[in-house]
């Protein structure tokens, strides 16, 4: 075993003796620890921000982009906005405990099944410092350890940030290895987490679809993947025109760089020229590029050619790709090609079609008549987001608290044998 | 791409057009498509048996086991069995269509939660033709269409059960490539299957430990983990005596070679002299041996000596360890350290004993006082079993139909945007 595979495995084995402590702690205790914890990285503000600059100069010396260079910086009112979004995981209901099944077996043997952490949660991120306070906070709320794995870039912030956590949860007279990090085993420390088969229980990428690939293809451990969303909306002949422009538009140029927001418009052939040069009128107003095929180059002058790759890309930016189909049937087989099986949403006045839509499309979130954007934890109602689930095992769609729970079944007797 | 990935691919990919007419289908169709395949397997019966002798031959020829062997027979009451077997599935309800969680977002969009058909169910699998049947049918009633890979030994008994259930389908009318083996391809067909991303949305093991091992080890898909378990009992100074002896009894001589069969008897010092002989002796009068620690070969002549691989041993026979503990702390310390999650119980009169060990056991099935026989989908209720996981996503213990499907978010709107 290599020196950092044995160094992984034994933080994850104090992390799981940790989770055993963590598990079993009450709703208040756990909203106890969440408080302390934004307590904690408010009063370590000015030593994050000092470890921050450490990472910006060596970013700045690296050449980093801007985007990613204002992902990474933290500042006094970034760190008290972060420690606010704990205080709400804290308000949150406890997903532990929960009763899902009830049932008496002939015996008279009483059977349970009730929501029970994981045990230890890992998550493999970019260079986002935000991740590593926001994912340590749901998965303590919901009772389990963590271990995180964040991008090299944000070293020093991460370990600061740990650093604070870790004192707030010995203030709480919980055991600190309940917070792990192995960013300080560099690449072949993330290799490790993702094959600790038996000590990580589940483990949540975070970051580019690269990322997210590599962690679904290298792993060993359960994953549940999180992802990119090359998310379409369709246009049928019915579809109302300012229901079709204020969506698209919606979806598109609220927040281009978000998974949620739209990718592809499909217009019906019969209503290209009643929607098109509207809907792609306002999305140019707006500030977007339209890369439309033949059809909408003809329709719309702004137009830039659509290329083949334009339609399986997700741009994360203001540009959208644009299409016109034959018809209902063109439009799903061009979604069952091209989707990640996000969001996808189709604009029509005809029940029929939408019914269609929704009981075909095989997606995280298909809806009719609303905008893509709404695909979002917080907007579901669910208080807080582990992320947008793309798979179809355990969780699809936004995970919240209760997403990072697994059950158990309690059979509780007087005796009794099986016949 | 080598051949083998291909002509998988090519079939996965045939499958996952039958899906989507299958995931479609009302419960009725469903039924009916089953009561067809039960029809068409007691029809088929003389070509399967002749299959199967074709099998059996092999088999003799290269010294296959008993057990293997007995596993591997099909006869026509066997056959007549596996019909029945895919009737009583088809009178399950249906587990597509229920609606999880619903909810009205602020705007007026209305969300619904809902099962859906996983799309493509597999299944890699031991000379059992038997699961090749029963999958099937599971896969079907849940609206998956399913790809099979049997143990080699099974190669021309399955391709005989596949052709008539295959032929089934298109008597109803559904697609045939709903049914895609790849045994064909031997090896190198089930290790495509295991990397077949995007085709494949579920995988499910049966076997060997040994066999789940390397399925979760080399696949890139999503597995649910069924398994292995090395079952515990803990015996504490309050058990009663009757039920000690009785569900230690019970749990192992019942059926020794299952999975919910207990392996290892942990008895609590203070009831060690009061207890060990009874239960002991009782065991070694069913037939079983005992492989004790030194304490336990002091009160029991029979036993023989326990060595270490003997705890972490699923013995899959009468062979059973006991080994004497100071304490409860003693006990679950041992059963982390070599449970496989499965299925655990204590018999005692202490709630608080109980109770403690209801909460801080990390297994599938946690029980009080009751035989670790009952872990079991029938005897739970489910009407059908797909395998019992030991994984803590998505599915934990006992699998029935539900467990099958997968979820996605419905969103009815009316052109509403987010704010």
């Amino acid at each position: 075993m290599s020196t950092v595979v044995s160094g992984v495995s034994e933080r994850l084995h104090a992390a799981r003796r940790a989770a055993r402590q963590i598990g079993l702690l009450s709703d208040e205790r756990k909203a106890a620890v969440l408080a302390r914890i934004a307590d904690e990285i408010v009063a370590a503000s000015e030593d994050i921000v000092a470890a921050n600059s450490v990472d910006l100069e060596r970013g700045d010396a690296d050449g980093i982009a801007a985007g990613l260079r204002d992902r990474l910086l933290l500042n006094r009112d970034r760190i008290v906005a972060l420690a606010d979004a704990v205080r709400s995981v804290a308000a949150l209901p406890d997903p532990v405990g929960r009763v899902i099944d009830e049932r008496f077996l002939p015996s008279g043997v009483r059977l349970q099944k009730v929501s029970v952490p994981f045990g230890v949660v890992a998550s493999i991120y970019e260079a986002r410092p935000n991740v590593t306070v926001d994912i340590t906070a749901l998965a303590l709320r919901s009772g389990n350890a963590v271990a995180l794995r964040g991008g090299s870039a944000a070293l020093e912030t991460n370990a600061a940030l740990v650093r604070a956590m870790r004192s707030a949860l010995e203030s709480e007279g919980v055991d600190p290895d309940g917070i792990q990090t192995v960013d300080d085993f560099g690449r072949e420390g993330a290799r490790a987490l993702m094959r600790a088969r038996g000590l990580v229980d589940v483990l949540v990428p975070r970051g580019s679809a690269q990322l997210i690939e590599t962690v679904v293809t290298e792993s060993t451990v359960p994953v549940i993947e999180t992802g990119a969303g090359v998310v379409h909306i369709v246009l049928d002949e019915s579809a109302p025109l300012d229901w079709a422009r204020d969506i698209v538009v919606n979806a598109k140029v609220q927040r281009p760089s978000v998974c949620n927001a739209v990718e592809t418009v499909l217009v019906v052939r019969a209503a290209a020229e009643r929607l098109i040069p509207a809907v792609a009128g306002a999305l140019v107003e707006a500030g977007a590029t339209v890369h439309g095929d033949a059809e909408v180059q003809r329709l719309v002058p702004d137009a830039v050619p659509a290329v083949d790759a334009d339609w399986g890309t997700e741009h994360m930016s203001l540009d959208l790709s644009m299409r016109v189909v034959d018809d209902l049937d063109e439009a799903l087989a061009h979604i069952r090609r091209y989707s990640t099986m996000h969001t996808e949403s189709i604009i029509t006045a005809d029940d029929g079609n939408a019914e269609r839509f929704l009981a075909e499309v095989d997606a995280a979130v298909v809806m009719a008549n609303a905008s893509t954007r709404f695909t979002d934890g917080g907007e579901f109602g669910f208080g807080a987001e582990v992320g947008i689930s793309t798979q179809k095992l355990h969780a699809r769609g936004p995970m919240g608290l209760p997403e990072l729970t697994s059950t158990k079944w309690l059979a509780r007797g007087a005796g009794q044998t099986r016949a």
